[in-house]
């Protein structure tokens, strides 16, 4: 992956749409497990870095796409028909309240090029998904990055902010948050809907929805018309290779993204994996009942290794290194075979975002991370 | 799918990013087979509406998807490195000259992200593939349709309208083109883009390539830094449930292309089954003359009934249907099971788009076709 800066005369005579989009830097993604063993020979190794289901994903998946083995030349269904059914009857909605992504990724790309112009903002939070800024720079847009409160969103700050800038039109909140783990009260949050223009959409990223039910703000979906759900198969239903998200929205927003959006964007195998998966509602309790439970044994290790570490309502947990280095342990861990995620680009140089693993895993990572403190 | 058009008092008090995507309606996909089944009833479908590969996919790509079945919940390579590889390979070029996509849908909307901004324009010709001018839309630019000459590219009127456009940002060129299945000589292609300015993305749209080998164009990417051609496996290769594409360009576009596309855009299954897909040129063998053999058939075919048709270089034939309504044809063939393509979207209400089968379903669609002629 490139990680030079790209410049205005590396392309010349070409020109980009808008200039902020030389500032966008490659996406950072957790290092893949093939690349690992590629660079450094190393067979055994534990990716605990972009906040997969390490127990995979249920096995009703798998026959569903075997299914799908003899129909890979013919083009998906583009309406994705049976999977907006069965999330209609999941989340009680209708099914034109619906629009597929090819991840959730591409959702926040089909949001942000709907109604972000090269005139207007959007507006999130320090320490959010990093993603929300390098959508205004590729709109050509304004970002505007509110200061955390605790690690998390200062819902207060975010609605000034939507004030002082009247060109807002998407504000993007992440609950829990990624990579802090934090979460927002539900009062709260229906407080910040309420404080906002209706004019501005708010977008309820809702990820890592499976490991905190309790955040679930499906509810403000029928009481405001501004209002965006977007989650995703990639996390707790274990289909991140697969690449289904899918948002919940009014009926006329909904009609818009779909225009926006490629026809094909979910693939025949995606489809059917995620109608599949989401059928098994059993898996995804035994998945969060496992991530209960080991994000209470890592919270103990933690304490005894004398590590800080912010309280998380997701899948994964944010570790705070000390006075070290986090790039250094980082690289210690990765020459041992555990890929964690350091938060350089995230502002965020002392910590390390670590993904629940299976209770294997997470020993494995517990006892490396000692042998690299205690060295040290 | 919604098709009444978008108005801006349905999203008010939303605003959408640019007026002119409240002019966009929802891209017509083939009918799937299912939604026929679901709708008529009917179970022994063909469908001859996609340009799909009627062979499948080669064997080997079964293998390959087998394979990836155990790592589902594992985000895919984001660098795309193995398939990256071996387009490298195939191609003659460097790996830092490939973009992926998810489908080469995704890599024209990347195309017109990275480089259309709301004050810029983009040409195509009349009768070439809809999503060009949804592009402009969707960017809030403005689309310049240069007329069709004998229903293909007029090349020099197109480099008339960049000179007549002076805020011209992307030329496309589909060639074989589609959905008229024409096709540019390589030296007047050359004399075309000679004639543009530098400033100027000339993207050769390259999806039925492999039907017309003498079509390539690859030499061109190393005379100008600003072509880039753009390719996909939905087609001979047989992977359109599947979604990869890819775009050979310089270094410093592919750069560009690779920060605004989504870091997961190409699925884990995607990756391996183009992988191996790539690798078995016997099977691209097999389907163009497999192909060539039965357009030739259809062509008799087509003459015997006395239909007009354009000589395509692709995997489908545009056939006009004399004085009799496409649309009425178009909906007694669905009644009967046979799914081809009506092309009133494209400003070509007397013709229909018939992809190439296998002999059984071509005799098939001949059979239907006939009788539905005589009846009348």
């Amino acid at each position: 992956m490139q990680t030079t800066p790209l410049t205005e005369s590396s392309l010349l005579p070409l020109v980009p749409a808008y200039d902020s989009i030389l500032e966008l830097a490659p996406y950072q993604t957790g290092k893949p497990i093939e690349e690992l063993t590629r660079e450094y020979g190393i067979s055994d190794v534990v990716k605990l870095a972009s906040n997969e289901n390490p127990m995979g994903c249920s096995p009703r998946v798998t026959l569903a796409v075997t299914e799908q083995l003899g129909q890979l030349a013919r083009y998906p269904d583009g309406n994705g028909y049976y999977l907006k059914q069965a999330l209609a009857d999941f989340n009680d909605v209708n099914i034109d309240q619906i629009t597929l992504g090819n991840g959730s990724d591409d959702l926040l790309d089909i949001l942000a090029r709907s109604f972000v112009g090269a005139n207007d903002a959007i507006v999130y939070s320090q320490y959010a998904f990093v993603v929300y800024s390098m959508l205004a720079k590729m709109q050509g847009a304004t970002d505007v990055e509110v200061p955390a409160h605790r690690f998390g969103h200062d819902l207060k700050a975010m609605s000034q902010a939507v004030q002082d800038n009247p060109n807002t039109k998407i504000v993007f909140i992440a609950n829990p948050n990624n990579p802090t783990g934090t979460q927002l009260e539900h009062k709260e949050l229906r407080q910040f809907v309420a404080s906002v223009p209706s004019s501005v959409l708010v977008v309820l990223d809702e990820a890592y929805i499976e490991y905190s039910p309790e955040s679930n703000n499906r509810a403000l979906i029928d009481e405001f018309d501004n209002v965006i759900i977007v989650r995703t198969f990639s996390k707790a239903y274990g289909l991140a290779g697969l690449r289904v998200g899918y948002a919940l929205s009014s009926v006329a927003v909904a009609d818009l993204l779909n225009r926006i959006r490629q026809p094909f964007n979910v693939s025949r195998i995606g489809l059917a994996a995620a109608a599949a998966a989401l059928a098994d509602q059993d898996f995804i309790e035994k998945t969060r009942l496992m991530n209960d439970e080991q994000m209470r044994w890592l919270e103990k290790q933690f304490d005894a290794l004398g590590l800080g570490f912010i309280k998380s309502h997701a899948n994964f947990i944010m570790v705070e290194m000390d006075d070290e280095d986090a790039l250094l342990i980082n690289q210690a861990l990765l020459e041992q075979g555990v890929i964690v995620r350091p938060l350089l680009g995230y502002g965020l140089p002392t910590w390390l975002r670590i993904t629940v693993g299976v209770a294997e895993d997470n020993m494995r990572l517990i006892d490396t991370l000692r042998s690299i403190l205690t060295d040290d």
